[in-house]
């Protein structure tokens, strides 16, 4: 069940459109605004929020926050969170990849709580909800812009709300282990050629094995590589051959 | 070695302030600026920085894209990669994740490359650069905003870039088992003093210890309930007897 976002009091649209926005990356479109402030077509609102003007924006409910208690497991995000379990408002907390990771087992309605720009959610709103979540961030400033901490929350949770990422299928493209073994087989003939001497041979292919192993090169790559070091051997053969004809 | 970060021609002065916040926000300090827009002390670029407004924004550099590529390991963000392995502008790359951890190993110079709002990083610059990276996000709406795409990369590196940070040790917070056991121990006297029989006893106790395996209580948590229960052990228990000389 993909979680609810849901802010309280934003008080800049420029904010609402980022976090839009953030959420059409991120596959999610229940978009909540409690208190919020009027922003028409042509606001920053819209400005910010990138193609989710065009859904997530205009879909938005206005709520109030005693209903997302009421009708949602509520997630409240803070980034001041208590330094120990004396004290309960902000104590304990989840991390938003600890958050994806247990929603991923829930089926539950969910909402994610952003507070207000200035201060967040108030002690009384923290509360009133279910889960704290902090994002981990520097102790000297760990105080991250309202659309920037919505923008790495949602991110976190592309595992329960992305259902197709634009990214391909890395693992398919790795080269298969005979290609690269095939490339390790043209490269030692070509130190062969080139006179390299059998046990500095030996350390030289070890060195490209280590190379190419943490490379994990794709088949094109491979390919290409092999052709270069066949072509390289060919012609510093019979440029041997020549040399050793030249001698006698 | 901490990544520096650059941004190639941006236009929106916010941007820049966006981004610069949240190189603080994960304990990264070194901005570099190609061809920047003017921007001043009154500009949106100190109006959302922060305060990264007093160190990172002020203090960067202006540079050259030559100069990146001469002196890093440049690691250029797109939202947009090739298909497959049959062409190699934009192809293979890594996911910010995969970043973090591949550098953790690598000490060398290393700068993170953002190109414009409009269109990012041109094919001609990709071509020059070392290491491809992108977000992984929805297929069909995978283009962050550029002050959004930092703020979710410097995110992940945050293993490498944040010396502190500012989320307590959650884990030393966990009560111990023994008190927890205690709980349990408490409990189950009260399942007694009410009446439970032993076989739905051991039911009710089984369900207790899942809920709470789950939860991972703090010492704090376990502690109060345990008063609770203990009280309430106490009470019924009173009750029962004086339920039990009324009887007689």
């Amino acid at each position: 069940m993909k979680p609810a976002v849901a802010i309280v009091e934003p008080k800049t649209p420029g904010n609402i459109g980022t976090i839009a926005r953030a959420m059409k990356n991120f596959g999610l479109d229940d978009l909540k605004l409690v208190n919020p402030p009027e922003f028409g077509r042509d606001s920053e609102a819209y400005g910010f929020a990138g193609q989710a003007r065009e859904d997530v924006l205009p879909n938005y409910d206005e709520v109030t926050f005693d209903e997302l208690v009421e009708n949602y497991h509520t997630v409240g995000m803070t980034a001041t969170t208590n330094e120990d379990a004396s004290h309960h408002v902000r104590f304990p907390f989840t991390t938003p990849r600890e958050l994806a990771e247990n929603l991923e087992t829930v089926a539950t309605d969910t909402v994610l709580i952003f507070g207000r720009e200035a201060n967040g959610l108030t002690n009384e709103e923290l509360s009133r909800i279910d889960e704290v979540c902090s994002i981990p961030a520097s102790a000297s400033y760990p105080a991250l812009n309202l659309g920037q901490a919505a923008t790495v929350t949602l991110y976190e949770l592309r595992t329960l709300t992305v259902d197709e990422c634009q990214l391909p299928d890395v693992e398919r493209e790795r080269a298969a282990e005979s290609e690269i073994e095939g490339f390790y087989g043209a490269f030692s003939a070509l130190l062969d050629t080139v006179g390299q001497p059998t046990e500095k041979r030996d350390k030289n292919m070890r060195m490209v094995r280590r190379l190419f192993g943490r490379a994990h090169p794709t088949g094109r790559e491979i390919a290409t590589l092999r052709g270069i070091v066949r072509r390289a051997n060919e012609r510093a053969s019979s440029n041997a051959r020549r040399t050793n004809r030249d001698d006698t």
